[in-house]
């Protein structure tokens, strides 16, 4: 294994999954400023933070419960596909729509895991944990962190996280979906770069490249109205002046500027721009975990700054991100089945 | 005024209010690098983004409305307080909690201006609007940023913002309240580094020390239970090793760097940690508008990680900031009347 070199090649099933974390291994051995989770034999997730191990009680403090005040593994120890996005309402409709998918009795009053949190929502159906990150790196972060430590207690196998969004696009036409390769950040590095006691740490932003051609794969084969597009995404920390509009309160940059730096952008191989790339690609490589990112443009924002289409019409185009991660993860299980 | 060296010492009342418009303006000419918004002769708000001001309609997307669909000036033109925080539930109980203080009808059925957005709640009593920014800085600047261009159109004459929340402390009891005076980052420099168009666009974290003050001087004379302190506020982008936890799903520092990195915060004058002083402080600073940020810790982060408080425990400290920035506005509405 010394010698692979298919670290963003990473093939689906159980033998490949073995062979998924041989070229991490290998990967990480290459690159030792820092040290991903890798799964267990049994595909289960390898915490490796001591400091986590040795708590009697660990509090997920942002989802209101502890690894003690649920049987987390009794409750949530089948979860194959954990779902993320933005807003509370959105995953809660992707609950109920992969209930109805998967012929799974649920409805408007599905428990909310996390409701006295305040903070975040979460649901389960069947296989499938969806929960809301809230807008920004910041807020996702938390959630994934306590989401992977909650997986870790559950002692689920080999989940396969999806963040499904909605974006600015750059050169895809608004309510098409486009697949994330790679993030990029404001700086136009591919990494998540986190100030951690005074210093960046730096995480490469690489996607599992299979993952996402899978999934361009299933979605060719559906009836979809909608273009399907692969692509790097730009995850920036602010939605104005940060992702060059011109139309926030405060701007000093000119329209010629931020039209050279779109295009820029466009010929880096970016395909949309949203505010979470970066970090998610990056947590995903560090715990060893499968991740995909699939959104929607609501504009192209090489033709503009503001969201003008009616918001019927964006409600009908959050579906489409749905609709392609419903298809794969029915696939999937269909695969499972044969 | 060309040697007017009182920047942030920024008197109350309509006759100070100029002198800290002409403080702003040798401030800003110092630093031509950014250019704040100063407010015009009547206290209302001066957008100088003309790419904003030749819109023909302003789609605040995040907030689900424009300039054109709601009269804004009818509808908030009173607005003299903006109190902005964490969650939607919190912000809908201080709006009711204000409520209850000005003797004004509100209950639980009070109109949410934006939920249609499913991302943002916003609640109007009398002269305070009060909305939630979610989590870290991205998703706050999103808000408030869409809050100043709202209030340019109502507008709403010399607003104060408060920003209420929760954090972790630094050798100060957890249910005490800590009034920011200054914003640090996680590479302990006071100020917002934004990367725009793929450089960094630095504003300084400064706070309305005046505004601090004042803030503390009314908590002072009221018979609270709890102490205030005034003092330097981190604002991080990750909650674990973002703030030096060691509890987080991915740590690769050991507790003595953390506790040297939390002894030498506090060292600077660091009293909590929380994910918004800084851009909170900045975008205040750009807009030429007064804003505090009063916090609660939950813990005192010298002595641990982990928030293990009782839920019931730490909604009543929530109450603590709501307390400290009700006693001021009430405190400023009688001294109005006077």
């Amino acid at each position: 294994m010394a010698t692979c070199d298919c670290d963003n090649i990473l093939p689906q099933g159980s033998v490949q999954e073995k062979h998924y974390d041989n070229c991490r291994q290998v990967w990480a051995e290459r690159q030792p400023a820092f040290l991903p989770l890798l799964k267990n034999e049994d595909g289960t997730i390898r915490l490796i933070n001591k400091n986590v191990l040795d708590l009697d009680k660990d509090v997920l403090y942002h989802f209101s419960f502890t690894n003690k005040s649920i049987d987390l593994q009794a409750e949530f120890g089948d979860v194959k596909f954990v779902c993320t996005g933005g807003t509370a309402s959105r995953l809660k409709e992707f609950a109920l729509y992969m209930a109805k998918r998967l012929g799974i009795p649920a409805d408007e009053n599905i428990k909310d895991w996390t409701k006295i949190s305040n903070r975040y929502s979460m649901f389960k159906v069947g296989p499938i944990l969806a929960f809301n990150h809230g807008i920004g790196i910041p807020s996702m972060t938390i959630a994934i962190q306590e989401a992977i430590k909650m997986l870790y207690y559950a002692k689920v196998k080999n989940p396969i996280f999806f963040r499904i969004g909605t974006c600015g696009g750059l050169a895809v036409e608004a309510g098409s979906v486009v697949i994330s390769e790679w993030g990029l950040n404001g700086l136009l590095k591919k990494s998540y770069d986190l100030p951690v006691l005074g210093n960046i740490y730096s995480v490469p932003s690489i996607l599992d490249k299979r993952l996402a051609q899978e999934i361009q794969l299933v979605a060719s084969e559906s009836n979809n109205n909608f273009k399907v597009y692969l692509g790097g995404t730009m995850g920036t920390d602010d939605f104005y002046r940060g992702q060059g509009r011109l139309d926030g309160p405060f701007c000093n940059h000119t329209e010629e500027q931020k039209n050279a730096f779109l295009r820029k952008l466009s010929d880096m191989g970016v395909r949309n721009i949203e505010m979470e790339a970066t970090a998610f690609s990056a947590l995903m490589t560090e715990a060893g975990i499968r991740g995909a990112i699939v959104c929607v443009p609501f504009l192209d924002r090489l033709h503009g700054d503001q969201v003008t289409t009616p918001k019927e019409q964006l409600v009908e185009w959050e579906n489409n991100p749905m609709k392609v991660v419903g298809d794969y993860i029915v696939k999937y299980i269909e695969n499972q089945k044969q």
